[in-house]
């Protein structure tokens, strides 16, 4: 047979051969490396017997699947470090992930001392060094194999398998687990690892069965990539907003208020804030909106007439019996509110676009697993927004939206880290949207020409679309790689017929227009964990809850401080005092863990001159300066929204 | 026997005499215009009989009681009119009440035709001229009376007055109506009259009771009194925010969104957003307030802890089932959130007051008869706030809130529109409310020495206060008279116990601070349907969603126009366009009744020289001025919140 490799060289063999022996005929280094195969496309095990013609790779820790099998072999090594340790767990799932695995086991919750004993014990079983042997059992013998080790979850597995399967199992020393594979020839392919963090996980993630333990680790083949990782974690960690933001005394939440319902506290609400007049005066003093204030609830007839009772009502809080005619609900979207403020009065061709903004709040009924921080939570306000339009003006008004959300992104400093995606319906589910094959099309491509004309790179995503129309959406990582819609913008052919709104056109006649579904900035919420991680909550300075302050050298000068601090706050700036009796190096050194962007010292000479000694978050000390100066320098940075850079290294304390 | 009249002389009779018989003795005239008496201060009817000595008024139109006894017979008019015209109409009640009279009759709806012809009916009555005699029943008499009559509303009023009582009947040429009165002795005394309106109306206010029609109507002794009277209603009118509000495009309603949840329209925005950012800069820039921004629902648990789970639940929106332990409910009111932002940090005594305060939403369940416009509402947002403070700083504290709230309506120009309440707990119904009679002794003290302090003139009320503390309440009237709460100052020295609310004392100690609830602006909603009604919608220039309209003489100068207009609207200023090829006195009227502060009329020689013709709302032609100098002056006014007075006569258009 004739094998061909990666590089395009053949390789013959006489009989059949496994991976493995492949890759140790090749060079034995790349048999130490080898962590899987590839035959034809397919990853496979490196014990795979190859009999026949066909193309090759052995993946080693480089290729994400051949990194991901040496990750599922350390599974398998913590599970069986568990068992040696805490012989009652019983062993569920514990697949690789993105950056790790995990494993979940029926167990108590472990701690971090247990996780610190399970690792050791992962050590010891990595050093004896055994051989991962693959074997496989018709079902009957299975299930009679798990019931006689007490492994009822593994029990449940394979009877759901297809009766008459081989099922496969990997045997390393003894311990003995259900697994398709593909793994590591032997436990002393897992280098480097660390245990990261235990949780609570459901049994097949379903809160109606069984609560499980679930331990997270990561793998590597080499050290410094895992002490690389292990940095990189931590970073994250520093940035993670629901970690910083209550740090930062931003926001906090409260038991008896309840899971997803953050309070945003003073300092997180000067930014959102800044953040809501910004985008409300942007839109519209200079793209057009004009502004509504509608109602957080409504009778479920209101609903019915969106569909948003049919197709979302699990989403949807509702106050009262749903059966009941008066009922109502709180709202998940603002359309139908907006539409209704649109029908207020006749509209002719020559009044559209008409844009409506509303800093709108929304209710969305999350599941209690999937809230988190500022990012999902049960309510939330958007800078939301419906335009309707002629159906000519569509791609005009599209790349405006466009335009308007880069704007807003590149303003906050935030364009680097946000890619697009093109949201489509799912063609092999239709009957969950509204309209047919040629209107998902038509409106699929006006999408599409509105980013290929502003020379966007995108993405296309079938099954993401609303269910009334498609969109763009514009996508953002939080530091833990999770990514999350920020920005989305859909197109509505559907709905102006449905609530009968229509415009007059030039010949007097009663037209349907399209309506535009669209945010410039998205969740203020959202937005600012993005800006919290994206910062590491050292925020430009026009958005900074507490923009300066000032420190006077010793108490004599408090009078001046308080002085220089007025003139600044009655200009609308946010300066604050300390007037504490410390000495200034250690005020400096709070302000500058507080992420302050200006500390103005006063003293003697500073009250004398009327000046202040400026030491920025940015550029370190600034030098002296007459107070008006440093206003005039401030307002500046405020009214340009200027995101300085820090051009010092952050001093150790 | 001696009787004292009202001028101190004294008449003697030998025998005892009606008021009506006095009052004849007196002189002729004031017989004729006797409506009622009043014997030791208690007002009775004139056919009442004294015997003994007394002091005695005789009561016209001049006097309320009076007036009342007038409109009470003339309730019964209509009430004979309505049965003569539609025999099967069953009588309820009908009393007189502040500007005129009802009565409740059950019967299919009332049309403005019917009424019309009941009031032709009610003017023959009147001419026919019945006296009225009063005779009394036994009850079980009286119970028959009226049933032979079929009367079964009557019937059932009758059988709920204890037993032996003897019972009241008027007799009016035939019509007998049960009633205590006093009337007037003959028909002819209703001489002006009008009926006004038809609504329905719940027997006995229980909306599980019978549905009934009531007819309002009104009466005076003299027609120029009525004339004057419905001039005023109907000034009222047209300026009811509820007509006024929607024809101004301020906001409307929609069924299918329901009932007391009004869309506030982009003009309506506009005044609000104006308001909201005025009231958030005051506080936080003028008064020391930092801001939160905490969630509109809550777990049933948090309303547990505040007490209103058991006595605010009736007024509460609950989301799923009251018994269920992860029940929500929408908050109506913001306390325990903000309490909870206090408690995120430990605050020292320096640290107080601490006044925190929210743009909040708040949500109530109405009941459906309740609701009105945008007064009263299931839905609105209140500029909320809780100062939390050192009980010896209560009464500064408390003058504070008082001199924020007296300074808000002095800037909106509502400061003689406003009367002050103390409102006290019911001392005979204390189970209602948290604490002692020492707490409410002492907290209401120390609002009323604050009230005091301030030289105000204010009412006290039993029964008004919140259940947790007692409450100055900054009353003001609609235009129809009715009185609404827009202001609330509380006092709660028991809640910072219930939630464990603490600051360090000077000694390092734990100390409980008191808290105020407090609002400034009250209600934004409220707020403006009061401003709709006191300026007719002439608000104040700063206030206006649209300030300046600008109008050129022609299509010439389309384009001088629009710069005009955007030079302005870049600055802030509402500046908007009418370019429509209309001519420009049409133009100019349609400003006027649009209620714009500014018209600028822009022509040839104003575009040659950089100027604008400015017409005002207030003094008509202003001249023609310099743009630059026109703005100058706009952006004092508005930034002064200046009330321009209107010193020129409306023109008829």
């Amino acid at each position: 047979m004739k094998i061909t490799l990666k590089d395009g060289s053949v390789k013959e063999y006489d009989g059949a051969k496994t991976i493995y022996e492949i890759a140790l005929d090749i060079s034995e280094g790349l048999a130490r490396a080898a962590c899987a195969g590839e035959v034809d496309g397919e990853v496979v095990d490196l014990r795979t017997v190859v009999d026949k013609d066909c193309s090759l790779s052995i993946l080693t820790d480089r290729d994400p699947a051949g990194l991901n099998a040496l990750r599922h072999t350390a599974s398998h090594v913590m599970a069986e470090a568990v068992k040696r340790l805490f012989p009652d767990a019983k062993v569920t799932i514990g697949p690789a992930i993105e950056d790790g695995f995990y494993y979940d086991f029926d167990h108590e919750p472990f701690s971090r001392e247990d996780l610190d004993r399970i690792e050791e014990e992962m050590k010891k079983i990595v050093k004896e060094g055994h051989e991962l042997k693959r074997f496989t059992l018709p079902r009957d013998e299975a299930v009679k194999f798990m019931k006689e080790r007490n492994e009822p979850f593994k029990v449940e597995l394979i009877e759901e398998l297809p009766e008459g399967e081989e099922i496969s199992f990997y045997d390393q020393g003894g311990f003995v687990d259900l697994c398709a594979g593909p793994h590591l020839m032997n436990t002393k392919g897992v280098k480097a690892f660390k245990l990261l963090s235990s949780s609570m996980a459901y049994w097949r993630g379903d809160e109606k069965k069984a609560r499980l333990q679930r331990i997270y680790g990561t793998a590597y083949a080499k050290k410094d990539e895992l002490k690389e990782h292990l940095k990189r974690l931590e970073e994250a960690r520093m940035r993670d907003h629901n970690k910083l933001g209550r740090e930062m005394k931003l926001f906090t939440t409260v038991d008896v208020v309840g899971q997803g319902l953050p309070l945003i506290l003073p300092r997180g609400q000067k930014i959102i804030q800044k953040l809501q007049r910004w985008i409300e005066d942007l839109e519209d003093r200079e793209w057009g909106y004009v502004r509504t204030r509608t109602p957080f609830m409504a009778k479920s007839d209101l609903y019915k007439l969106s569909h948003h009772w049919d197709h979302y009502l699990e989403g949807m809080f509702v106050l009262g019996d749903p059966e009941d005619k008066d009922c109502m609900a709180l709202r998940p979207m603002t359309c139908p509110f907006q539409f209704f403020c649109y029908k207020n009065e006749q509209r002719s061709y020559r009044d559209l676009p008409y844009r409506m903004g509303e800093t709108s709040t929304l209710f969305r009924n999350e599941d209690s697993g999937e809230m988190h921080g500022l990012t999902r939570v049960r309510q939330f306000t958007i800078s939301e927004g419906h335009n309707v339009i002629r159906p000519d003006q569509t791609e005009e008004e599209l790349t405006n939206c466009l335009n308007l959300a880069t704007y807003v992104f590149t303003t906050l400093g935030l364009q680097d880290d946000v890619t697009y995606r093109l949201s489509k319906w799912d063609p092999n589910n239709t009957e969950k949207y509204l309209g047919d094959e040629e209107y998902w099309n038509t409106s699929q491509d006006a999408l599409r020409r509105a980013l290929q004309a502003k020379g966007l790179a995108f993405v296309e995503a079938d099954g993401e679309a609303a269910f009334y129309g498609p969109k763009i959406d514009i996508q953002a990582k939080n530091v833990y790689g999770k990514e999350d819609t920020m920005v989305t913008i859909q197109l509505d052919c559907e709905n102006a017929d449905n609530f009968d709104m229509y415009y007059i056109d030039e010949n007097g006649e009663k037209k349907r227009p399209y309506i535009i579904h669209r945010t410039s900035l998205g969740c203020y919420e959202r937005t600012l964990a993005w800006l919290i991680e994206h910062y590491a909550g050292k925020f430009p300075t026009w958005l900074c809850p507490e923009q300066v302050r000032v420190l006077p050298i010793s108490d004599k000068f408090t009078a001046y401080a308080e002085k220089v601090c007025k003139t600044m706050f009655d200009r609308g700036i946010d300066a604050t005092t300390d007037l504490r009796s410390e000495k200034i190096g250690f005020k400096i050194r709070e302000a500058r863990l507080d992420r302050i962007p200006y500390m103005l010292i006063v003293g003697e000479k500073e009250e004398a001159d009327g000046t202040v000694s400026v030491r920025s978050r940015f550029a370190g000390d600034e030098g002296v300066k007459p107070l008006q100066a440093f206003i005039d320098q401030i307002e500046e940075e405020i009214r340009t929204k200027t995101i300085r850079e820090e051009t010092v290294e952050e001093e150790k304390n």
